[in-house]
């Protein structure tokens, strides 16, 4: 598996890994796992899009929020780079969790959260393929529409 | 400790185990911990019952609540059992996740959770005792009531 | 890295550490990681105050809410030293899950958690520095403002 190349393949560009604005750190190594933040839909010009911000269902409609979920992976995945050096040091995605910013009623939840699933195999293959929990919550930092966590097995 | 006699002397019959519809997988090991994704209510028939869709304090009540989280906990040993063989390769229940779709002013949502920790004690006995994490969440896939999601030390 | 004196040194006194009052139990030991339970921002008494109860932007208000964001953490270590005998067996703040009640539109959730994340580094310097997850939930246990879980590396 190289990761980096089929990055490189997709004609995918990382964003700058967000810094932590406080006392948190963006992702911690423990043994095999690193552990990373809960990342917001930031884009490559380091702000959330007008389009990825606030709830599902009233805002912010299926598409887009499954956007919203891509692009909190690729900032997963750019503090994972920041981290390791490289994302050919991933074993393994081991689980991400995918927090919706959800309007009453909106209960398309999973498929918001499959653009961050879809991003982790394109670019690591079934070794992409994690354990995932999907819920809507009330409110999120930033009035981000989506925020995904996400643990790793490394090598 | 024999969990899978302990889950037969209480008469009890694991739903077939969900699969993942997306680019997820229902669990992952990574060393002696295997993470899985987070369950619904689904029933032995592989549906939600309408019992069990909605939120807590308004369309859902406490006892229902509660069969709910159950409900999730048995979907959840059915992965266990799935990626294991058998849930006799379970050495302890580290942690679950109780995700709860709570009304406004619903606050009793450790009474439900209880639904699933008290299956993980009845299961593993002292072995099923867990790290928790119990909260109110805004919207559920499916317009579940429940989602819970775990984390077991494995053999 | 002596967390007790540090501990000490900022006057600080921990709460007697909640009983967990089902069948979970505040904290699991597995391999090198420590996975402690969702705690609430009970203070010294063995309460939560009023001024901690309720929805942030509704009922707290930002200083009160980090300072529940502090007796979570508080909480949090309570747990530790009763888990481990010593906070000084502590390597590593691992991650915070921090799950903020918020009223409808309130999102500045991380200045919130902070009150959680600035406890770990005052005790455990830049070991406590962790991952973090900062959501805003709909309700939680006890109608509490926040509640604060976490994951450590233990020697």
């Amino acid at each position: 598996m190289n990761a980096e190349k089929r990055l490189q393949d997709l004609g995918l560009v990382l964003p700058s890994p967000p810094l932590a604005v406080a006392n948190y750190v963006p992702a911690v190594r423990t043994g095999h796992l690193l552990v990373v933040s809960g990342q917001l839909p930031f884009g490559l010009d380091g702000a959330i899009s007008g389009d990825h911000k606030g709830k599902l269902g009233r805002d912010v409609f299926n598409e887009a929020g499954q956007e919203a979920a891509r692009l909190c992976a690729l900032n997963v995945l750019a503090q994972v780079r920041a981290a390791l050096g490289s994302l050919n040091d991933v074993k393994r995605c081991v689980r991400i969790g995918g927090y919706v910013n959800s309007s009453p009623g909106f209960t398309a939840i999973s498929a918001v959260v499959n653009g961050a699933s879809d991003l982790m195999v394109a670019v690591f293959g079934d070794a992409g393929r994690h354990a995932r929990l999907a819920v809507g919550v009330a409110e999120l930092p930033l009035d981000a529409a989506v925020e995904v966590e996400a643990m790793f097995e490394v090598k």
